[in-house]
């Protein structure tokens, strides 16, 4: 007989409907429940042995919720959800130049990225993104926000030459991240990277500088990658070689390097792809509305080389729902590849769950449901319309946008989202301030 | 002064906070409102004055939505969202001969249609369908389901050859369908086509009959054309042409056909619909997820060629929700191209919306928020985290997929969604009934 004293305590018992663990593709439990001690996945068993075996202060009861690992979102700029919808239907370079770089020049502030961020924050919550990358001015005010939301993240400090409201010139830049890494040590959420813009608008002593103090600090590197084909055309006429290539002669690819985008892959790129264990960030929506090209997602993971999901900023994609980037890098991938089994849902979905953890390095901490992992996790309702009749939960969370349906969010067993409604942030509050900046920025 | 009895009597006035009329490129009504009188929109004014003017029932005062014609969904299979999910990640024809065409075989009745159309049809309410395009067995049980909802469609009711439950063979369905015809003729909400299924699915005999018998009740034909590049071939090995060509000799291409999916164009196809007012009909999901092709929409328009959207059934999409038909179409038409601007929000929202209305020969009807059109409008309530900042309603409901975010939606100025809820269809029964389908077609 067990008795109420013979119970392990637990702070949380989750019993959903389903529970998608991404151990092992195809794996849904059915009457299970996780159970969260201190941060942590304590167990995950059937529901009756975890009444039995653990007493918790709450048991959340979601019989018609799939639980699955939180979303990893590994490629944005969260503050500049200010300029959703400000710039759209245009190519990269006259989009950023004539448009988003000016913006930036005349808006960007501490609040600008206080508040972009937070707004930015507020959306991947509700849409399941449980941690992220983030690549902007003043980060300072980006690990402010992280920390006011709770949510989990890495920051990667930009480094440019030209100078903005945050840094003078390359050497400031690279000062000021440093300091805000020493801030960040002992911060359990976040962690710090180094984030060079790309090869064509850092030179090649910021770049070994950059390359140098990473190794020092055994800390990541972010950079934006073969993003359009002019980017490799432009990068040959000046340095004489591919930018994937210039940057493995500066020593830059390493299995801490996450290069976003990626449009542009030859056989030589897979090689050396292969040989540095460098991580890919596809970012499906932005490269699209951009026209910048198709990143062959299902070439390179079939290469074993490494590839997760970003949303990009909200300014060119204009969603930061990484469940929107999942559908779509499976749909592109078929309609890309002529191949309607390429990128199945299960591969599509580990893009966004534990192939994300990985490029961040964090796969032994977050990007599925194992003991021992994190609590990061998401809870989404299926008892609707657009979710029936439900053959296979996997599949559907791929191909019909569920993001709407996520009921709950938890970081380090945390609830940041509980029944739709944001925990630590303050919905009216961020609105109002989107606008505010909205009347600032477009004059309406 | 205006006293009440100088005012014009209205059945309802809806107050929102922008109107996108789809009249004129760009356009966008700030403070105007939307004034019904007997099932049609009698004025469009600023809100101060429509107060003066008129005397309504009710005024819908929605500050926080936009207002914008109801969706036209040109193409899919209603009835088929009881196999959604139900076999994902693999090409069109395996997909269809193994897996839809015995699961259909076995399971498709008059229950099956009447259930699995009501799926669909809440489905399409709930994300914005004021109109849709059906074809599938027993269409006398979607014609049911559609009185029943209150939403109006097209029923092109289905020619093959092959027996199924609903029909002998391709005269039996003929007959069938001419009876329906007949039972619908005074139903102001459904119109009947012809539904041919496709050039490789109905013999030549039965194609002329269909082309003749449309012609005689000037009705319109829907099929199923170059979905795919193997249709192509085999219809070249089999009439020693394109199915397109075969169709035109036929005489069963006219201002009244609507092709759908048309993955495959070549400059002689363009000719030809550019010569014959054809119409098309494009299924971005559809085609991405069998890895059918991409229908070169930007190309066609910029030919003068009518193209609209459809969802397709959700077995192959899964979705009906159109509003994520008119993100993808923006999309991949840039990622296709190669240019950023092929096709701008404004002519994604057009597919959607007057153009399905024209591929159905309803343009003078629906498909624009305009003075004596039916008053089929949907409300989208844009006061949410991810649709921050609002520099562009427009751009917002296209980029960022705000089917999720319908509050209201009318048919002939009846509500048939009010805050989000459905006013016709029971949510909770239909929900049941998909369960219970789900339990017998997947054993789970």
């Amino acid at each position: 007989m067990t008795t109420a004293t013979d119970k392990l305590q637990a702070d949380l018992i989750i019993s959903p409907g389903w529970i998608i663990t991404m151990t092992q593709p195809g794996k849904v439990l059915r009457d299970c429940s996780v159970v969260i001690c201190e941060q942590k996945i304590a167990a995950i068993m059937p529901t009756a042995e975890a009444r039995l075996r653990y007493s918790a202060d709450t048991e959340d009861l979601l019989p018609d919720a799939v639980l699955m690992p939180g979303l990893v979102n590994t490629h944005g700029h969260a503050a500049m959800s200010l300029l959703r919808g400000f710039a759209d239907d245009m190519p990269l370079q006259p989009w950023l130049q004539e448009h988003i770089w000016p913006t930036e020049e005349r808006w960007v502030s501490e609040e600008f990225v206080r508040d972009g961020t937070e707004l930015g924050i507020a959306e991947m919550l509700l849409s399941g993104t449980t941690c992220f990358s983030d690549m902007y001015f003043f980060p300072d005010q980006v690990a402010a926000s992280i920390r006011k939301a709770g949510i989990r993240a890495q920051i990667a400090f930009p480094v440019l030459e030209f100078p903005s409201a945050w840094a003078r010139n390359a050497d400031d830049y690279i000062h000021k991240g440093l300091s805000l890494y020493d801030d960040c040590k002992n911060d359990a959420l976040v962690d710090i990277a180094f984030g060079p813009h790309a090869t064509y608008t850092v030179n090649d002593e910021s770049l070994s500088k950059v390359v140098s103090l990473a190794g020092e600090l055994d800390a990541p590197i972010q950079i934006h990658l073969h993003e359009t084909a002019q980017e490799i055309e432009d990068g040959i006429a000046q340095d004489g070689c591919r930018p994937l290539e210039k940057l493995q002669q500066f020593g830059a690819l390493t299995s801490l390097t996450q290069c976003a985008h990626m449009t542009q892959v030859s056989d030589s790129d897979i090689s050396t792809l292969q040989q540095t264990g460098a991580h890919i960030l596809h970012c499906p929506q932005s490269n699209m509305k951009l026209a910048s090209g198709f990143c062959p997602a299902e070439k390179l993971l079939d290469a074993g080389i490494n590839v997760a999901l970003g949303t990009d900023g909200a300014a060119s994609n204009n969603s930061l729902n990484l469940f929107a980037a999942v559908n779509l890098a499976a749909l592109i991938a078929k309609g890309a590849t002529g191949n309607a089994a390429a990128i199945n849902a299960e591969q599509a979905l580990r893009m966004a769950t534990i192939n994300g953890a990985k490029a961040l390095g964090r796969e032994h901490e977050i990007g599925s449901i194992e003991v021992g992992k994190y609590a990061d996790l998401i809870a989404i309702d299926m008892a609707t319309i657009q979710s029936q009749p439900l053959y296979n939960p996997l599949s559907q969370l791929v191909y019909t946008d569920c993001a709407g349906q996520l009921s709950h969010l938890w970081v380090n067993g945390r609830a940041l989202v509980a029944d739709g409604e944001l925990q630590t942030l303050d919905q009216e509050e961020i609105i109002g301030k989107a606008r505010s900046w909205q009347q600032k920025i477009g004059g309406n």
